[in-house]
């Protein structure tokens, strides 16, 4: 469903845990970088008018991500800082055709790959947290539990909406879609494969 | 309560109901644009944490109000196109000083000034429509009245949301505050009296 080309070993989930706040902080930025991606697209496609709304209200919707993220930090005490930017996102988009209208089809097939690398790696990092609030787990935050199930629904949406948007958009049809989408989701599983094992949402492999 | 050093004359209204839609459709980048710069001051400060979730609340009331006024556009059959940005903001912005901390302070004022002149300017579309539903006039539009009323109130809180910001960094006493706000509203005073006058949220004088 995720149209993701490669997943995510299970040794991940155990060491994401013992990563927690670096990966939250992580996830702040990412939130803030999605949010950003989506406006961004609105100041370069005003053409593209069907474009406009769905990429603000997912602007928002990143934007209250963020908020909610910033908050548990608190609660964790956990400081927000500046945070390198990860090479991830800016690789795959270099898969993206120059030309119009390959270019803005792309640029949307390639954040629906990255909207989906973050869910899976979310429902890996719920499904952990959940397994130690279960286990009575010093480290047990069902609060952080309860977040990262929240947050899964529209993640996945998000992954969706980008899809769609670049369906909308009526430049290619859908088994051409299908195909491009595969070919990104192959480069994205091979740019997660290399990028550094680092405590990052688009880490690499452990 | 605007902190403005200039007032609109009361021309502006007539001209300004002659050019509705210009002015509904630079309304519309006016907001995304402010949503823009919202996210540009987060990615800029996250030192300064207290300044995270407002700005990122006030992007998505902003991103909210571009959705409304896009909608309204698309009712009135008004096509939503490109724009070359105004002056106005670049040229406010020159006054910010360039080592911090007194840049961020600068910048948010100035930020608190355009938000100021947009919602000034709104009250006053908001006026000249009431007052064409009121007569019968042909170019009466009461959803785009209602939709002016329904801003206004946050558009207000903006201004003060941004003043309130500059405070609570704190680097700055209450006194060196309101002067330094004043010398930006002159500034922003004079700039706007410059403004080309065209169909924009803030032209220059009729």
């Amino acid at each position: 469903m995720l149209h993701l080309a490669s997943h995510t070993g299970p040794d991940w989930d155990r060491w994401a845990l013992r990563h927690l706040d670096d990966l939250l902080l992580d996830h702040a930025h990412c939130e803030k970088k999605a949010a950003s991606t989506a406006i961004n697209l609105i100041f370069r496609y005003p053409e593209h008018v069907e474009l406009m709304e769905p990429l603000s209200r997912l602007a928002r919707e990143e934007l209250e991500h963020f908020e909610l993220v910033i908050a548990h930090l608190r609660r964790r005490n956990t400081p927000f800082v500046r945070q390198q930017p990860s090479a991830y996102a800016g690789r795959l988009m270099e898969a993206c055709r120059r030309a119009e209208p390959s270019r803005v089809v792309d640029t949307l097939l390639c954040c629906s790959l990255i909207e989906a690398r973050s869910c899976e790696r979310m429902q890996r990092l719920q499904g952990a947290l959940a397994e130690l609030d279960h286990e009575g787990d010093p480290r047990s935050d069902p609060a952080l539990t309860e977040l990262y199930a929240s947050l899964l629904a529209s993640e996945a949406r998000h992954h969706a909406t980008y899809v769609d948007l670049a369906r909308t958009l009526g430049v290619v049809d859908e088994a051409g879609l299908r195909a491009r989408l595969h070919e990104l989701a192959m480069h994205e599983a091979e740019i997660v494969a290399e990028a550094p094992f680092t405590p990052r949402l688009h880490s690499g492999p452990v």
